[in-house]
C-alpha cells in the first residue's frame, strides 16, 4: 500500500466531516477521501441489520478508491458494525469508540462517566461496555439525545439558541453532580459543545473524532504508512444524495467558509 | 380489480399512518396495506432524483400486493414524484397535495394562505402552484419547518411542551396576521396541531391526509371500487427497517394503544 494512498473516512451523513477537520489539522500532508451516505442518513434510528448492510457498502466504496486506512467517523457504525469492515479488508480500520472510552476513563477523577449518543449507540451499550472492560467499578450513565442531530443539521447552533439550550437541559440535567466526564458519542454533538458545556459546566467533554484521529495517526506512523510527500494533501468529498447544499454543511462541520464541492456516488442506489 | 382488494398507502416513514387512521374511520370495510420506508426515512431532506427512485420502489411493492388504489400519504412524494406512480400503473393514484390546495382555497376568506412542510416540499412550490392555478390573485406564503418532524418522532408532542412551543414560535410567528388558512403540508404536523393552533389561534388548519382520503373515497365510490363485504376490513403494516418499536409509533400516529405488529420487507435493501 503506497504511503500516498488516501485515508478513507465515512459517516452516515456529514457529521464525519468533523473528523476530516481533525485529521487535516493533525496530518496536513495526508490525502483524504470522505464519503457521506446522505442518501440514507440518519443511521442512528435504524436497525442493527440495516446499519451493517449500509456499512459494508460504504466501506466497499472507499476500498474501491484504494485507501490505506478507514475511519468510520460515525458513532452508530462504530457501535454496531465496525467488524463488518475488518471482515472484508486487511488495511487498518478505526472507529470512534475505543479511544474515546479510554480518554474518558483517563480524564475522569471520580470514575463516574456519562455517555450521550443516538438511540442506536446508546442501545448498543458500547461505550459503557468498553469503559467497564477497563475498570468494572467505573459507573457509566447513558442518555440518548436524538433531537441534537436535527438541531445541528437544521441550524439551531448559535450560541445562546433557546431551543438548543432547552434540549440540553432536558437531556443532560440528570447528569449534573453525577458524572465528571461526558463522551459526546455522536459526530454532530461537538458542534453544540458550547451549549452542552453550559448545561454541564464542571464536566470534561470528550470528542471521539479527535481521539480516533490521534490514535490513527499514531498507528499509521508505527506502520510507516504516513505520507512522505511533504506537500499539502488533497481532500475529495463524495455523497450518495444530491451534492447541492454540500458547501453549507461543510461550513457547519469543517468550520471553513467558501465553496467546497462534493461528487455524487451511487453507493446508496446500488 | 376485485372490490375487496386492499387500498395501498405508503409514506417515507410512519407519518402516513395518519392517513390509515382517516381512511379506516371513513371507510371501515376497506382492507388496507400500509408500507412505511423506515429503512430510508426521511425523504424530505433528500434530492428529487432520490425521492423519485424510492417512490417507484415503494409503489412497486404495493402493486405486488394487488392493491386497487394507491395513496402516497407523504407530502414530499406527492410534491416531487406522484407521476412516477401513474407512469407504472392504471389503478387510481392519489397524493396529499391537490385536495389540500382546493380545501385551503375554499376555506380562506382573505385568499391569503400559508403552507408549511419539509424543505423538499417547500422547495417544490407545489402547494403554491396548485393554489395559484385556482386563482392567480391568491397570496401564498411558505415556510419549511424541518424540526417539526423529529419533534414528533422523538416524542416532543405533549400539550404545552416548551421546545415545541418555541419551534412553533420560530417557524410560524411570521404568518400571524398575514394568512387566515394554513396547510400542514407534512404528515407529521397534525400530531402537533394543538401547538400550531396556539401559535396561530385565528388560522384555519388544513390536514392534507384528511382531504386526500375524502377525495379517494369519492373516486372509488364513483368507479364502483368500494368494498361490498359489509365486514370490518383488515390492515397489514409493512416497514423496510426493523419492525421493533412499531407499536410505539403506531400509538403516536394511529392514536391507538396496544400491540400492533408490522411485517418486514426488503424494499429498501433491493
Amino acid at each position: 500500500m503506497p504511503n500516498d494512498s488516501a485515508i478513507g473516512i465515512f459517516d452516515s451523513g456529514l457529521g464525519g466531516l468533523c473528523a476530516v477537520r481533525e485529521l487535516s489539522d493533525l496530518l496536513p500532508c495526508e490525502n483524504i477521501i470522505y464519503f457521506g451516505d446522505t442518501g440514507r442518513v440518519p443511521y442512528g434510528t435504524k436497525s442493527r441489520e440495516t446499519i451493517r448492510k449500509y456499512t459494508n457498502e460504504d466501506a466497499c466504496f472507499l476500498l474501491s478508491h484504494g485507501v490505506k486506512a478507514i475511519l468510520a467517523a460515525c458513532g452508530t457504525v462504530s457501535s454496531n458494525a465496525i467488524e463488518v469492515i475488518s471482515d472484508i479488508t486487511d488495511i487498518p480500520v478505526f472507529g470512534v469508540v475505543n479511544d474515546a472510552a479510554k480518554a474518558a476513563y483517563n480524564a475522569s477523577k471520580t470514575k463516574r462517566i456519562g455517555v450521550i449518543g443516538t438511540q442506536a449507540t446508546i442501545n448498543s451499550n458500547i461505550f459503557k461496555r468498553k469503559i467497564e472492560a477497563i475498570d468494572d467499578k467505573a459507573v457509566v450513565l447513558q442518555s440518548a439525545c436524538p433531537l441534537f442531530v436535527p438541531l445541528v443539521e437544521y441550524g439551531f447552533t448559535d450560541e445562546g439558541d433557546e431551543i438548543t439550550r432547552l434540549a440540553c437541559e432536558k437531556y443532560l440535567s440528570h447528569f449534573r453532580g453525577e458524572v465528571d466526564t461526558l463522551i459526546m458519542g455522536c459526530t454532530h454533538f461537538p458542534i453544540i459543545k458550547n451549549a452542552i458545556e453550559k448545561a454541564l459546566p464542571d464536566v470534561t467533554l470528550i470528542n471521539p473524532a479527535k481521539e480516533a484521529v490521534k490514535t490513527m495517526a499514531e498507528a499509521l506512523r508505527e506502520k510507516d504508512l504516513l505520507s512522505k510527500s511533504g506537500k499539502h494533501g488533497t481532500i475529495r468529498y463524495f455523497v450518495s444524495d444530491d451534492p447541492a447544499g454540500f458547501s453549507a454543511s461543510a461550513e457547519i462541520f469543517l468550520g471553513k467558509k467558501g465553496s467546497i464541492i462534493a461528487e455524487k456516488t451511487n453507493v446508496a442506489l446500488s
